[in-house]
Parts: structure tokens; sequence; C-alpha cells
């Protein structure tokens, strides 16, 4: 078995410090471990260079066909046709030191990630040499639907997910394919894991005659318009702490990072594919009422590792304290499993649950109690759906507006500014240096503080180009968070206006005899209910953005205030040490 | 002669306020009065419009040739057809608010422009779209001598100098032309205008006969060195007023600035061209010893003529304050003249005799008079002028660097980025507006600190655009006057080199027998005398030096604190807008 060659179908790049072998497609490798298992097997490139390469990217080569093992990888490809990793040509061009080039493809993607099994765009270029790069880095992966999945975590790994076919798109475009598939194609994402959904849509809510099943979620009229529960206590946790750990002998290693949340203080450990693994329970069970923003970006990739999960950490914490934030998410069952599980077992116990949760897609409307609200007629239902989806594709526009605009400060900020003022400084020095060579006695005040003048630029060169990490970061993040949200409610919204065209349709159902009246006004008071939820998320949705960007803006502001009075401060002492003569 | 027509021969773009007319090359105009003198004819072109047009770019068409009068002017141009002014696309690209793209152009022509009598470097793009250009704007006007002058001012014009071959060139390509030049074309440059001269050079005063004629300029032993002897009281002068006067019965108009000196605080009018008159006056008189600045560039024009009138008013300033501060030149007669004549009388008779002046070119060091000082050996004499020589060309370097850079800066101050600090502007504001169309009641505060913020980084973008006229643009005058002195430092040192050399030869001549022993000690002697003066320039140039680039560097250092205080200060305004929740 040892030496057995094998064909290299793709091309795949090794993710950094996870013992994997980047190898191109046509290239042969010899096959040193076919029984890694999880996928993998370890080969050797004709460099001698010994690493884990998935086994669905590679074709074994073998006297006899159809032994039992890694071969039937290549019977599997042929499913994925048309799902061929993107040629080099078609990957973003990555940007050396400007970790928002990645925003431009990450946001749209929520709903689209776990239901193809495809290879996707697999980074082919060298990624050694750029800092962050955005073209997809993915394994082949079917997705298993919650029945299939077994305990057995250690076979996976950690970065799984592809990105769908939004890694290249632009921002606009991506905005735009996602916009285009809100109507039609948001059924197929949230709701085609029922059988014969196909058939009933958000009817299957709508004409349920089942009891709702699961913890109610009763929805309140408040000051603003209806609002969510919200619990007395506000649950926030805190990511932190990422440790490596290897598995299967130490040929593959992972990275756990430590969640605690403030409610027990009592850190459980989580690594990046149990996160995901709670992302789409949350989107299953609630996607259709609340937009579950995807997690933080598969792609992003550190130039070094640490980068890498430093950055992947602080994003997964936002993600976090988002969801925490969150009344019906951060109360229910599977989030405080994921935050609070006592032991293996329990945790074991609880996943299982979960994936059997039956309360998922447009059931979910099914628990919702508007209290002591008053039923809606179709037309306000169908106005706030409207408004909604208005602002919402307002705010979206406005979101990516800022990104791209930060991104082209960002951009100036760490590359032809500082140049600038460096070349300014050393003009300065330069001119002391000659002057320093006149030969004439006494000039030494000038020339030392002409000197001084031009380190000052050459600090402010620094200043500069370290500033946007200190400010512009943090309003890019979180315009990024919102452009992820954002990117989820023409899903959502696609959800309500599907019903309330069902709900329209009633009458001709009844006169067609398809539904009773009875039914007809069951119909009528279940859309009344989908726009109470609606309406309680809206209102979540803009407490929230009130508060982050009165936050974002503030920390912003004041990190300029601090960066203009620090070089204001710089020049005073600079210009103090010229004499007046 | 009223219906005569002509052709033109070259572009001809009109200045503003001159009452001339733009004509082009091949278009046919109507000569409505061949008889306005001073080198112009009055013409109308197809579109009715009548003006002013130099007679040389035109060929008269008429039935009799060589009739007295203006085709003279077909006859003269074949003297000129190696300078026929250059076609449109060789013209430097103008830069819309940036009058330092004129720097590269402007610097190195210092002894070039009184030489030649060629019609050069036309603009013949269209100006009115540009704020500052640097194309050449000049008439055809022959150097007429000195003593082939005349008193009829008025029949000239204002802007008349064409700006030398160096009109095109790039700053380090025309410093490099300057250099290149410096050993060998300075003798042309300052000395060919005596008969003989071109055999003779510098020895004209090495083995000169002849008693010193003129005022003798002593040079002291000060600390630093040699020095020459300063006046007790500081002149200085005041450019002031401009003023339009007409003359041809109101057909030209020319602009007169008020020079108003210190000392009698009397005002005297003085058109460009006399400052001009005056600045070939320094030239011929000090040039050897003194560098003398060519005159601010004539090709400066502003989009307005009150811009361009300022602009040329600024720099007037500059050259007739630096002009003051020089010993020699503010104490000589000629330059007391111009500064302070009583009447039109006393101005004419000045003029004149000034014209007469034989102690010029090599002959004023016969005027300088080392007291208490030792003779010099020529090893000293030579180390001293290499120095120098190595002072001034280093010095050059980093002014031209200096202004390089400045000149980027100046463009990403008035163009990138502002636009940026706009769009961000914008972003922001558009947010708000989303947030306001959100239908949450109760968030006025942010939206209203979002749009405040937004107008703040509007308001940045202005002054961020505005800042380089309040700093930027005093260390590049500075540092372009510095630019046009060290310029004329080649020819001055060149002038000291060719001396070297010759008293080098005296052993030759004297074994040759075409001097004598005691002419070459006289030799020597008056080598030591020039390398005295030139000492004494440098100490004088050092001792400026030092006091300009202080001066400038706390000006620029004081605006740019105060630059960057008011944004601090704008952005804290902005910043307490926000609410914390």
């Amino acid at each position: 078995m040892d030496s057995k060659t094998a064909q290299v179908l793709y091309d795949f790049t090794a993710e950094p410090g996870n013992n994997e072998l980047s190898v191109r497609e046509g290239e042969t490798i010899t096959i040193t471990n076919q029984n890694v298992g999880g996928g993998w097997i370890e080969a050797k490139n004709s460099r001698g260079e010994v690493g884990l390469v998935p086994e669905d990217y590679i074709e074994i080569k073998q006297a006899q066909p159809f032994t039992s093992g890694g071969n039937a990888a290549s019977l599997d490809l042929s499913l994925f046709d048309s799902h061929i990793p993107a040629p080099p040509s078609t990957a973003q061009t990555s940007n050396g030191n400007d970790p928002w080039a990645v925003f431009d493809s990450n946001a749209s993607g929520g709903f689209s990630n776990n239901w193809a099994a495809q290879p996707e765009g697999t980074e082919t270029g060298e990624t050694s040499s750029s800092a962050w790069h955005s073209g997809g880095h993915g394994h082949p992966q079917a997705y298993q639907g919650p029945g299939a999945e077994d305990d057995e975590w250690d076979e996976e790994w950690d970065d799984v997910k592809s990105s769908g076919g939004y890694a290249e798109s632009e921002a606009g475009e991506g905005g735009a394919i996602h916009r285009g598939g809100a109507h039609g194609s948001s059924m197929k994402i949230a709701l085609n894991k029922f059988p014969g959904f196909s058939k009933s849509g958000p009817e299957l809510y709508l004409l349920s005659k089942q009891p709702a099943k699961g913890t109610r979620l009763p929805v309140y009229g408040g000051e603003a318009g209806p609002v969510w529960a919200y619990p007395d206590y506000q649950l926030d946790c805190v990511v932190a702490d990422p440790k490596k750990g290897t598995k299967m002998y130490g040929l593959k290693s992972y990275i756990e990072y430590q969640v605690t949340p403030t409610t027990t203080n009592k850190p459980v450990n989580h690594r990046y594919k149990h996160f995901d693994w709670l992302y789409e329970r949350l989107l299953d069970k609630y996607g259709s009422a609340i937009p579950i923003p995807c997690l933080p970006d598969k792609q992003v990739t550190g130039r070094f590792e640490e980068e890498f999960i430093k950055m992947r950490m602080e994003r997964l914490q936002g993600w976090m304290s988002r969801m925490c934030r969150h009344p019906v998410v951060s109360s229910s069952e599977v989030f405080q499993l994921f935050l609070s599980y006592k032991d293996e077992k329990d945790w074991k116990m609880g996943k299982r649950k979960a994936e059997k949760d039956e309360t998922v897609g447009v059931m979910i409307f099914s628990t919702i109690e508007p209290e002591g609200l008053p039923d809606l007629d179709l037309i306000e239902v169908e106005q706030k759906c409207e408004q909604f989806n208005r602002f919402t594709r307002a705010m979206d526009d406005g979101v990516k507006d800022l990104l791209t605009v930060g991104n082209e400060h960002w951009k100036r900020c760490t590359g032809p500014l500082p140049k600038e003022y460096q070349r300014i400084g050393k003009a300065f020095q330069n001119l002391s240096s000659v002057f320093n060579s006149s030969g004439y006695e006494g000039e030494a005040t000038l020339t030392d503080a002409l000197t001084a003048a031009g380190k000052t630029y050459e600090d402010i060169a620094q200043m500069v180009a370290e500033q946007p990490k200190k400010d512009l970061h943090f309003l890019m993040e979180t315009n990024n968070e919102y452009k992820g949200l954002l990117g989820c409610f023409p899903d959502t919204i696609g959800v309500h206006k599907a019903a309330i065209e069902k709900v329209k349709e009633a009458d001709k159902l009844v006169a067609t005899g398809k539904i009773t009246t009875s039914e007809k006004i069951t119909m009528s008071k279940r859309a009344s209910t989908m726009s109470y939820a609606l309406q309680a998320e809206m209102i979540h949705f803009h407490t929230n953005r009130i508060y982050d960007y009165n936050r974002v803006m503030q920390q912003y502001l004041e990190q300029q205030v601090k960066f203009y009075e620090m070089i204001a401060e710089k020049l005073r002492h600079a210009h103090s040490q010229f004499t007046t003569m």
C-alpha cells in the first residue's frame, strides 16, 4: 500500500500549522499513509515534503480497481462536475495590508453554505506572501443533515465550510445576487430540508394542524412597537485563550477557543467547527424569523497563524456577543447548551437533541405568541414587510458604501500617505545633513531642529500607517457585521413575502375547495403572528443598531481626536526646536 | 491698408486683461490697425473678435511685396527657425491647483534669458481652464544690449522675456543641463558681452592694467570668515498696490507696482519690465561674484488676472527683499536708483548711466578690496572654491528633492485626499439619512450626530485642500527662491574655476613670454581677492540660509500644528454629539 501514487485533481493549499501539504492539479504524489481517516490521506510530493491532503482532491492509482477505502473519492467526484474549483485567474487579488479586501466577498453567502456538496473556490495562488487573502480555502464536504452526523468530531477538521458561490463576487454584485435570490431561492435555502416542502412553502406553518412544539416565544406591545421578551440579565460571553490541540496522533492540529459566559463564568472549550455547528442549528431553527449572520469568514487567513487565529477569535467574539444580545437566540436551549454544557456527556446529549429539533424553518412561527396584541390585517402586514425591506436594502447600500470608502481610506493610510510623510521627513533630514556639510560654524541649532522635524514626519508616517488599526478597524468591523446581518434580511423577508402571497390566494383556495374558510382565517391570523415576529425583530435590530453605531462612532472619533492631537503635539515639539533670531 | 489680411504662423494665447487676441497657427485674420507699434498689430478674427497680436506671429498678405512696415517680420522669422514655438503636445501638462508645477521649469534658466533672440515656448493650449500653467508664454523679442536700448519704454510690453530652453525640462533634467553648462557655457553667459572676451576669460581682470572704476567693495575678516561690509541699517522694501495703466490710447495695458523702500518710505512705481531691467543690470555688474537669482518666472499665469498679478507681486517682493538684504547689491547705485529715484528725469539719467557702467562681468573683482587679509595661496583658493561647489550642488539636490516631495504632497492634499474625506463625510451623512428613514422613533440624537460627523469630515476635506496655501506654499516659495539662487552658483563658481586654471598656467605663460613675472604675481594676488569675494558671498549665503530656513520651518510647523489642532477640535465637537447609553 505504501508505494501507491495518486494524481492530484484540484489545487489544494495547505493551511499553516495544520500539517497539510499544498498540491497542484496534475501533480503526482506518493501515498505514505492511506489510513489517516477523516477524509485525509498522508502523502509525499516530488520534493520529499510530507503532509495531509484531502482524499477527495486526489485520484489514487492502483492495479486492482474498486478495493475498499479511499478510492471511493474518484467516484464521488463525478457529482461535483459543476463545482470544479475556480481557476486562479478568477480568484480575488489579495491586498498586502488590507484585511477589508475580504469584506467584498464574505457577507452574501449567508444561507448558501449548507446545502451543497462540492469542492469550492480553493485557494490556488501562493498564500505565504499576502497578509490577508480572500480566495476560498475550502475542502470538499458533503452536508450530512442533522440525523446523519455522528459524534465523531475528531474525524473532521476545523475549517471546512465552503463559502458558496459568492466568494468571488464583488460587494455590489454579491448584494445583487443575494437580492435576486431573495424571493425565489430563499425558500429552498431555509426550508427545503423538510420533506414535501417544495409543494408547501410557508404554508407548512400557515396551514399547520400540529400543536406548537418547543419553548413559546412571546411578543409584547412595547413603546416603539412589538418587542421580544427581554431577559432581566443581558447575557454576554468572552471568547479567548485559543489553544492548539492535536488529533490523529499529532498528525492534525486544531484550535480550541475558551468561551466563558458572563452568567456562569465557567469556561467551556469550542473549536471553530462547533461554532459552525451552532450557527447551523440557529439558522435552521430561527433563520425564517431572525437574521442569523453567518460566521466570520472562514477564508480569512493571516500571513502568520497567530494573525489568523487572532482575527478569527475577534470575529467569533463579535458574533457570539451579537447572539448573546438576542433575547430569543440567547435563551434558546441550543445556545445555552453551547455556552454552558457541564461535561462531554451533557454536550453530546444536547447536541443530539438539538439536531432532532423539529421546530425549525417556518415552524418557528408556531411558537410565537403575540401577547395582548390585536390581529393585523394583511394590508398592514404587507406594509410593514415592505417598509422593513426598503430600510434594510437602503442600509445595506449605505453600509457597503461606507465599507468601500473605508477600504479606500485604509489603503491610502497604510500605503501612499505614510510613504509621502516619510519622504517629507527624509527630505528635511537630507537638507539638514547638507547644511551640516556647509563648513559654516554655528548652525547646529538649525540642523538639529531640521533633523528633529524630519524625524517627526517619519514618526507621523508611522502613526498614519498604524492609525487605521486603532479606529477605522472597529468602524469597519461593525459595518462588516451589519453587512452580514443585512445580508440575511432578504431571505427572512422573503419568507414573509411568500406567506403574504399565500394568504392573498386564500379566497381562491377556499373557492377551489383546497382549504376551508376556517383554515383561511387561521392563515390570516398566522400571517399576523409572523408580522409581529418580524416587527419585534426589527425593533431589536433598530435598538442594537442605534447602540452599535453610537458606540463605534464615539470610539472612532475619540481615536481620531487622539491621533490628530498627538500629531499636533509632536509638531509643536518639533517647532520649539527652531530658534527665533 | 485696413482690409489687409494675414496668415497666423504660430499659435498665440492672449494674456488676460491685455487687450490681446488669441490666434491659432493657420488662421486667417484681418488687420484692423497696422500702426499700433511696439511689435503689435491690431487684428480681427473670423468670429469678429478684435485684439492685439504680435506682428512676428503673422504673415501679412499684400499685393506689393517689400513695402515698409510690419512685413519685415516674415523675413526675420527665418532667423528663428530653430526656435519655433513648441507644439502643444510638448507643453507641460498643467495641474489645476498646483502652482508648483512651474518650479520644475523656472529655476535653471537663470543666465540664459538674455542672449537669445527667439520666440520661445509659446503657450499653445487653452489657458482658461487651468489655474497655473507652466508652458512658456513668450513674445519674440530680440535682446538689444545695453547701448542699443533707448528710453521709449512705452513701446514695449510687460511680459516679454522668453524663458529659455529650459521651459520644458524637468527639475532633475534642468539641473543636469545647468551643471553640464557650468564649466563651459558660464563664460559666454556672464562675460561674452565684452569685446575680445572669447580670447581672454577671467584674465580680463587677472591681467587688467586699468585702475579700478566704481565704488570699492571691501571684504573684512569676520568671525566665521571673510565678510562683506554690512550697512548699519538693513534695507528692505514693500512691493504692493498693483495698478493697471494703459498706453497706446488704451490699446495696451500694463501693471505698475508700488515699491516703497523702508529708508525713504517714499513709494516709486515700476512695471515688471523695470524689474527686469534692474535684474539685467545687477547680473551684468555682479553676476561673476554674486549669485543674482533670476526674476520670478514670467510664464506663471493665473486663471484670473488677479491671481497672476498677486503671485507675481509676491515673488517680486521676495526677490526685492533678497536683493535688499545683500550688502553689495543694496548699496549699489543702480539699486538705489531703482528704489528711490526722485523724478522721471532722475530715473532716465540714472538709467543711462547704469547702462554705460563698464565695471561689469569679471571687472567687478577689481573693485573688491580685502582689508587686512593675507593673500591666499592657490591651493587654498582652489580648496575653498571646491568646497563651495560641493556644498551648493548638494544643497541644490536637497532643495530640488524637497520641492519634488512638496509638489507631490501638494497634489495629494489638493486632490485625492480631500476627495476621500469628502466621501467619508458623505458616507456618514448617507447612513444618517438611511437611519432617518427607519421609522423607528427616538434615534434623532444618533442621526443628528452622524450628520454632524459627516459634515465635519467634509469640513476637514476643505481644510486639507486649503492647508497647502497656508503652510506648504511658503516652504515651497522659500525653496524655490533657493533653487533659483543655487542655480546661479555654477556660473559664479565657473568664473572662479576658470581664474584658478589661468593662474595655474601662469608659469607656462611666463616661460613662453606671454606675461611677465610681475604679472604672474598680480594674477595670483587677484585670484586671492576673488576667493575673498567668494568666501564673503558664501558667508552671506550661509547666514541668510540659516535665517530663512529657521523662519520658514517655524512658520510651516506653526501652521501645521494649528491645522492638526483645528481638526482635533472639530472632531472633538463631532464626538461630543454622540450619546453614551
